[in-house]
């Protein structure tokens, strides 16, 4: 088979602060190969994560050879999702809290050590590639994605393109403002919509009414009477099970989420909104009052553009939008 | 002078719900000529108000003909910004309210009895557009403009170009919720900017604690003790003269634009936000706590990305947008 013909590979990584995801994609985005998970191990410091990681592309990278046939030089770069804030243009992530990072050169560092051309891009905003590219936001021209999981993380795609905004900040819709006077927001902020709806969120406002109202619920139960079990798990599978508190809260969540989801409507105009995360498993209970939400908020045109579904790439979608960024940043197109 | 040498002339028309403005730019944007004003008149209805259009537009002409010399010929077409919502590619206003059209095939009108190519936009994104072209966001690569007058529109220009969205709806920054239980909107929302920092919302603001609180205030005295007589312009001048009431009404406008602006800065991270309308003529008291809540409420990158600038057009950014939207459109490039 000669060289044109042979199918190119990029090695996708999706960098988070509990686990490292990779996997190899074909360049054309038809098969997705080799993916793994490993813990994080942030205590391992910068270089030591990076040196995980890469290890795991050449693993990711042997077990595609292994599962295709190609060999090493079909295999043309890495793209990587990284926690932000981060200099895209430079290859360097900024700030990680979560990681315990500053300035830390990650492109630089796994290309060198990959010897394959690396591209650095905000894991949210990979994510929300991801499902343009290959999941619930194919065929879009204007998406907004969040992810809602620790925290809730957004991306743009505008005119079918990443949209980074002038210093890379762009999409963090998890920092608006929903009540200028409300819940503290551990980014310093109060009434962000991350301080209302992420997982944590939804976990602590399940704790304040059972503390304050000694309702009886299947939440308490599920965790065992101890509080501080709760995640936002427990309050799904009890919303699911039927239980009163539990779906109120759900629909609450909704609602928040209505709200941040009204703001980007009446910004942005998009044709698609994805929603992904762990929040998605509680289904047609969350997207139900959401939607009433959105309606009830925002223009009825920029409501009938706009089709509001679930990420289809649960646990893969950060690999998949790595993928794409790096087709995007050397590649010109996706 | 030879034909390829002389210079076109665009005619911009600015609609608004109180006056028609219009005056014709070379297409180079190195100036303005014959900007008039008339009365809209809006209960002439559609077709009348399209007739005081191309009325003025005409007297434009002939009055920037005799100012430079220029012929007929040398017109090459007219840029049109109107209230909406609106359909841009069949150029039709589908609801203005303020005007009471339905459906209304404007730039068909116009084009038709002016026999020049005509481009119709969204008055808002025309205001921002204008700004960027000829005014306070020269040279930015991505901007936010707020006009802030009767209501709060709002225009997106990404990399250099206007950007509209699935529907032509993108940009409503006026309709976005900084406090989801708040005050009423005639929009139908709750908490909206617009709700708490247009220049009625001032003026209603500044009424209500009057009205409950029996306060001492130059507000009162400037307002011949009338309070359905003050506007905005009263609470500036007061607050101008010191008046602590009015001071404080002001430093809360800002607030409540800082934490519409902080959104807007953690979602789109724009170099620059210009703030356009009479709310400008508070100045510093508005700008000062304006900027504040800003800093205190987006991600500190985002917030050194942007500048935050007064716009520098007043009157004829609509005017100035509106061909630059022409260029845009017919010739490809501002």
């Amino acid at each position: 088979m000669s060289k044109a013909q042979r199918t190119q590979y990029i090695v996708g990584v999706d960098l988070g602060g509990t686990n490292i995801v990779a996997g190899a994609m074909s360049a054309d985005g038809t098969g997705i190969h080799a993916v793994r998970s490993i813990p994080t191990r942030s205590e391992a410091g910068d270089e030591g994560v990076a040196g995980r990681m890469v290890a795991l592309v050449e693993e990711v990278i042997a077990d595609t050879q292994r599962e295709t046939g190609a060999t090493r030089s079909d295999f043309v770069g890495v793209g990587v999702g990284a926690p932000g804030p981060l200099d895209r243009e430079h290859g360097v992530v900024i700030i990680a809290p979560n990681l315990g990072w500053t300035n830390f050169p990650l492109r630089q560092r796994m290309q060198d050590r990959l010897s394959l051309p690396t591209s650095l891009d905000n894991d949210a905003n990979c994510a929300t590639f991801g499902e343009w590219w290959q999941g619930a936001a194919r065929g879009a021209r204007n998406v907004v994605g969040l992810t809602i999981g620790t925290g809730i993380g957004g991306g743009l795609i505008l005119n079918g393109a990443l949209y980074h905004g002038s210093s890379d900040m762009a999409g963090e819709v998890g920092h608006t403002t929903i009540d200028m006077n409300g819940r503290y927001c551990k980014c310093g902020n109060y009434g962000c919509l991350e301080a209302y709806a992420s997982g944590p969120a939804i976990a602590t406002r399940a704790r304040e009414v059972l503390v304050r109202e000694g309702m009886r619920s299947a939440i308490r139960d599920m965790a065992h009477g101890r509080l501080e079990e709760i995640t936002a798990q427990t309050v799904y599978d009890a919303a699911k099970g039927g239980d009163q508190l539990a779906s109120e809260i759900v629909r609450d969540t909704g609602r928040y989420l209505g709200a941040g989801v009204a703001n980007l409507l009446n910004i942005f105009n998009p044709d698609r909104v994805v929603i992904a995360g762990g929040v998605t498993a509680a289904g047609e209970a969350l997207f139900g009052p959401l939607k009433a939400e959105v309606r009830r908020r925002a223009f009825t045109p920029a409501v009938n553009a706009a089709e509001i579904v679930a990420g289809q790439l649960p646990g893969t979608a950060g690999v998949v939008g790595a993928v794409a960024s790096f087709k995007q940043q050397h590649l010109g197109s996706v």
